[in-house]
């Protein structure tokens, strides 16, 4: 492993050096090799494939970047238009999804319901081995299955799809009904491109132990949408809303984070298993956010900038930075999106990076089956029910 | 780690010892620690929580063994009673669950029948961080999931499950509206008692990693029924009565076996990634496969043999050893089980352990977030559409 990464990492990259001590979360254990995303923790830097996120960011659309995942290369235009062609053609949702999603209650939630559609979808439409078009087929039906979801549960019917628009675009307009502003189209493209993949997180990382069985795609990407639901994963975005809101203002910021700080209250939005700087997601969201909503920024940015100060104060050395949650919340709030739609639209982007995997894991594959370390007794006495 | 297996696992057991070698599946990585479950592959023993597997087959009923994984220790009669009870006041399917079903092809594969009942299920009775009684009502209902769903596609309706039987018997008399014999309750029971647990398998381990992103206890248990079902780990028990039924007749083994060897197929119900033995629960099924079927027993345990002493032969030093599948396909087959229930049932007995790992992770949790090795390249010129 080359990614310059102080700390129990290093154990991965010589032969040499003492082996790693487990803490229970498997960190810096190298668990697959991968030619799909590079997160590189100390620089901040994230790269897909080879080329940095950044440029992605500000010029490709969604279509483009899952091209790259899934082919390996940045489509031609007779490349991309073949492939938002095949997205098209798949924007389908048959009669049982239908069914088990006009029988879910309206309080379910939209996670909840994503994980039975795509699980009840693959149960009709999947079969053998991980292929490419499955990868499409899923990625392409993800916003459908929201979109409908989210409608009948405002006592709404699930709309058609237009051909005409793209990924992030349909995606909108099948939650609303109408065709969204080119802004918003923009502001949720550069979305999805940036969080389509990010390395082994916890997610990715389930649906290749998944695919490693040689299960099929579906129960993989069933499985990655339940390990993002949580909290410590994708979980959260909609929290950091609720954090600023609960600041308030900005006089009351360097008293509220003190005291969340200090009464060990999580700080939502910082922080990062592997970044021990701003991640370059966040720096992307950031800009979009100040060009969303000048007003709003102002004060995002203001409690930013102070949580950044006062962590490195009390928490010295923890090198706490802004994560990619923090901004998600304001960019997917300013294209309309309600936030618990928040973790299924980073859904919508990561299955993109999921089914890539799959497809990686699948192509060459060795079952994932680590150890346990054992705590418990080995020899107890057995005595049958009538002498206990 | 105490195990006294060889190679990589070596280095987890010392700080002095060079860094484990990834070779992609996590071989020898402690991923995490637990008091639940021990496999001493190379003595091919296995422990419940410090009862020996064999005591544990040949006196207990499956509901011992949850309480036992679950709260650390075998019930009084008192305790198993309540929690008797507390499975039959859970043998309910909700609405939308049973609409669910209904909305099933007929051609539906079990498995994928069972992972999006469990995620209606959970849609709608699953909140907030995992109880045990979460465990127990999600424990309940997958016979009743099963079973309806089995009747469905034969054209029959669900039945109401009988309160006074138990968990084995009550699944055997949900499929077949029959109540089943004291042997096939037995036969059945010691199947689910052997499977319940069995340390970090790929299941397991994907259940904690869901679990980890402190996500709900049904996107866990659905994720882990997605790894099951892939035939390196559970999906393959069907394929043992496969091969026999291929191979037919003693005099043909010998040869079948040794060509299947030597040009690349795969024997099905030998090796395994922790057992370098005969694995502990085989010989309790194939004691109960004598018993169950003592004229088929003589083929298959001759097939057995052949196997390997085949094996030791020609591929010297793996030592390759009947797996828990070699005597399943046979021990479930004799309980009336169809091929195509066998993973499931699998599933029935494993969701015991899985939600004692969920428990025991949600207990001390740390997210599971391991590294990958970047392969790709790192610094390609991107290019925008216009100009590839």
């Amino acid at each position: 492993m080359s990614m310059p990464i102080s700390g129990p990492n290093q154990a991965t990259n010589a032969t040499t050096a003492s082996a790693p001590k487990n803490k229970g979360g498997l960190e810096g254990i190298v668990a697959a090799t991968t030619a799909i995303s590079k997160v590189e923790g100390n620089t901040g830097r994230l790269i897909y494939r080879g080329y940095n996120i950044h440029d992605l960011a500000r010029t490709t659309i969604f279509e483009e970047v899952v091209h790259l995942l899934w082919f390996g290369h940045l489509p031609s235009q007779q490349e991309l238009t073949n492939l938002q062609q095949r997205f098209a053609a798949e924007r389908t949702i048959p009669e049982n999804v239908m069914v088990t999603l006009r029988a879910l209650p309206t309080s379910t939630e939209p996670m909840d319901a994503l994980r039975t559609a795509v699980s009840a979808w693959g149960a009709v439409a999947i079969k053998g081995q991980p292929t490419v078009d499955q990868a499409i087929a899923l990625t392409a039906r993800f916003p459908l299955f929201l979109a409908a979801f989210n409608r009948l549960r405002h006592g709404q019917e699930p709309l058609e799809s237009k051909p005409e628009l793209g990924h992030a675009a349909n995606y909108l307009y099948l939650l609303t009904g109408e065709v969204p502003s080119e802004e918003h189209v923009r502001g949720l493209n550069a979305y999805l491109v940036l969080l389509a993949d990010h390395g082994m997180n916890a997610s990715t990382f389930t649906a290749r132990i998944v695919a490693s069985t040689e299960s099929d795609i579906a129960s993989s990407i069933v499985a990655a949408i339940g390990a993002l639901k949580g909290p410590l994963h994708g979980g959260a975005p909609s929290k950091v809303q609720d954090m600023l809101h609960e600041i308030g203002t900005p006089e009351n910021a360097d008293s509220w984070i003190r005291d969340a700080i200090t009464t060990g209250k999580k700080l939502m939005g910082f922080g990062h298993r592997v970044y021990k700087t701003t991640d370059p997601r966040a720096e992307e969201l950031r800009e979009m956010a100040r060009v969303a909503d000048p007003q709003g920024f102002v004060f995002t940015r203001r409690v930013e900038k102070l949580a950044i100060s006062i962590l490195e104060e009390l928490k010295p050395g923890r090198r706490l930075y802004t994560n990619v949650e923090y901004y998600s919340a304001a960019l997917m709030a300013s294209v309309g999106l309600s936030g618990d739609l928040f973790t299924p639209t980073f859904a919508v982007s990561r299955v993109g990076g999921w089914t890539a995997h799959v497809l990686e894991q699948a192509g060459n594959n060795r079952l994932i089956r680590p150890e346990a370390e054992y705590t418990g007794p080995t020899d107890l006495a057995f005595k049958p029910l009538n002498e206990r």
